[in-house]
């Protein structure tokens, strides 16, 4: 088997597993139970939520731990009193969230999916009060430069606060492709709320977490006991939160060697494919990309048929974001960014990860040049 | 180590824990994605939802899985059009989550917690639309009579057809206490939404469900990718969902011998208890009361510091519930029934579980009537 779709979902880092169990066993005390066990139990869900705040540059008590990135984005967009702006190429999440909680104007991004400057600076305008980029698109990686994007938006505050304007402007990312991939830093992002996602990063599914600077106002979307300072009620996922925060350590503690070696199995790969007979366009900002991203379009060549025949050969990957694919919905994404018809219908996302050989690349690589012939031949 | 506080956390059961281990890493796929083995994942997580739906008598198709009965709760609320009636002993996250939707009325409750059906009656007045009664209550363990509480809605219902009146009408119950302790049927309990916890019925943290009936129309809290049939967004926590199901069937198929010796146990409880200098009161309705409950008071004696002095003995067990309880607040629940406050101040929740044995409520029982009568001796 060959698994190139760690985009979509990452199997669980052994020893974020190994320091879930205690939690599902012996420790499995309520944290908020008045014993000592339980307390322990607290502490390591406090010293958990800690630990990945480190890993931003921020303090656990800065996190709101929600059960993904979905429920953060939509957590985070409760901080929007007005107009938002999102970027075209958001993930369904986003875009769903951001509609349900607010008018909303889509940011033009280019054919590699960068967001266009001049565009997002045009509306930026005095009603908008809430803004979400991801850090890095899940269908083409493009990293997106946030820190500009920063700067702009504290222009327009400096100017709304001299014209006495009281809109406030928040910035939101969803970083959960990024997380794991590059180092994270909320005051060099520039951001108000980050999104993380514990299943991109080798941590459990159902778990994520809300990164939210002081100045931010949440609306809870749970009410209840009161846990995650009233914004997020329910007893804890202490495992969960547990894993998660070993996972994302994990990663972080190899994010330079596993960017090294995604860099050379991916140049391996376009390499590889270039060999096919239908040209392969690379997909996203090859400057500006995560480093396990190999997103490709064979105009012409039907992906879906190319994804179905490699499925026989256990190689396995996708069209796009799974939630998406799965409804037979073209990508909204390669849309925004001005595919042709024939590009998006040819599209493949290739997102590689700690598991993948030289061997897997070679030998997908040689299937996909191989189908894709194939497929070529059998319609012309 | 003794735990008596059940009702706050259980372990993860063995099996539930050994079926969720395949999903955390070789079965780790996206639900969503579109090769072969990501739909064997599906598929899991399809019948892992029928078997837990299957166990309240309906279909996988009916239940929307969730993070947890507190989000749950709040989900159900979505369905309530105008104003809500609930139990004054609700728990904390039905009163937060009622307040946050609706207008609220509290039906009263008597000294062991059943609900005062003359006053249900009274106050289920044209603009109610939305009725929350739990169960069981998980501080006194008093099973309500739903079957009646759902004739008197049935009734009203009638009424507002034949005077042609469009207010809808919407009963929910939260079963997270009762789950695994009583044979469920929606059906028979007459309920259009039900609340499912698997924290409290030995599966994971973090993973709860709500059970709808096909005419209540809920506005998801969370909105994204379209999973759970667009009501609760978000990649699917199957490992979580596939535990709480194994959970869930066997504390089914295990109700009747549990039951027994939970009954033969607190009996056993009571006996000893009743040998303080402190003459106990055995709080709830000892008819209708969850077999595994056994909340009481010793009037005039401090709980707090008879837990403190228990967990100093490794014996653990709680005030009420422990979210409530970690903030210092009295219990609501326990207010609304009417008990004095020496009553609530001397109230212990002993709740009992799988691994409880004779000899822990021997020793239990004679440690607790040891450090009441020591703190009857200090105070008097």
């Amino acid at each position: 088997m060959i698994y190139l779709d760690y985009a979509a979902a990452t199997p669980v880092n052994t020893k974020a597993k190994q320091a879930m169990m205690p939690f599902f066993s012996e420790q499995f005390f309520n944290p908020s139970a008045p014993y000592l066990p339980a307390k322990h139990v607290r502490a390591a869900y406090a010293e958990a939520k800690d630990t990945l705040a480190h890993l931003i540059g921020a303090k656990g008590a800065d996190l709101v731990i929600t059960a993904g990135a979905t429920e953060s984005i939509n957590l985070a967009f409760t901080a929007c009193q007005g107009h938002a702006l999102i970027l075209a190429t958001e993930h369904p999440a986003v875009q769903a969230a951001a509609t349900a909680a607010a008018e909303v104007t889509e940011i033009k991004a280019d054919r590699t999916g960068r967001i266009d400057l001049v565009d997002f600076r045009t509306k930026l305008t005095p009603e908008i009060s809430f803004i979400s980029i991801a850090l890095a698109n899940g269908e083409l990686g493009t990293i997106q430069p946030l820190a500009e994007i920063s700067a702009i938006i504290n222009t327009e505050r400096q100017r709304r606060l001299a014209a006495g304007e009281q809109t406030p402007l928040f910035f939101h990312s969803d970083a959960s492709q990024a997380l794991g991939l590059m180092d994270l830093s909320v005051a060099r992002l520039g951001v108000d709320l980050l999104t993380l996602n514990s299943a991109k990063v080798y941590g459990p599914k159902g778990v994520g977490a809300l990164y939210l600077s002081h100045d931010v106002r949440l609306k809870p979307l749970i009410h209840g006991g009161g846990q995650e300072l009233g914004l997020r009620s329910g007893t804890e996922n202490v495992p969960g939160v547990v894993g998660f925060a070993v996972a994302a350590s994990e990663a972080k503690a190899h994010i330079s060697s596993h960017r090294k070696q995604y860099q050379k199995l991916v140049a391996l790969l376009r390499t590889e494919l270039a060999k096919s007979p239908v040209e392969p366009i690379f997909l996203g900002d090859l400057k500006h990309q995560l480093a396990n991203f190999c997103p490709v379009s064979f105009p012409g060549i039907d992906a879906e048929r190319l994804i179905y025949r490699l499925e026989e050969q256990e190689i396995y990957l996708s069209t796009g974001a799974a939630c998406a694919a799965s409804k037979g919905q073209p990508s909204r994404a390669l849309t925004a960014i001005g595919l042709t018809d024939a590009e998006i219908a040819g599209s493949l996302r290739i997102t590689l990860g700690t598991q993948t050989t030289e061997a897997d690349i070679k030998a997908a690589a040689t299937a996909i040049v191989h189908v894709v012939k194939e497929e070529y031949d059998r319609q012309n």
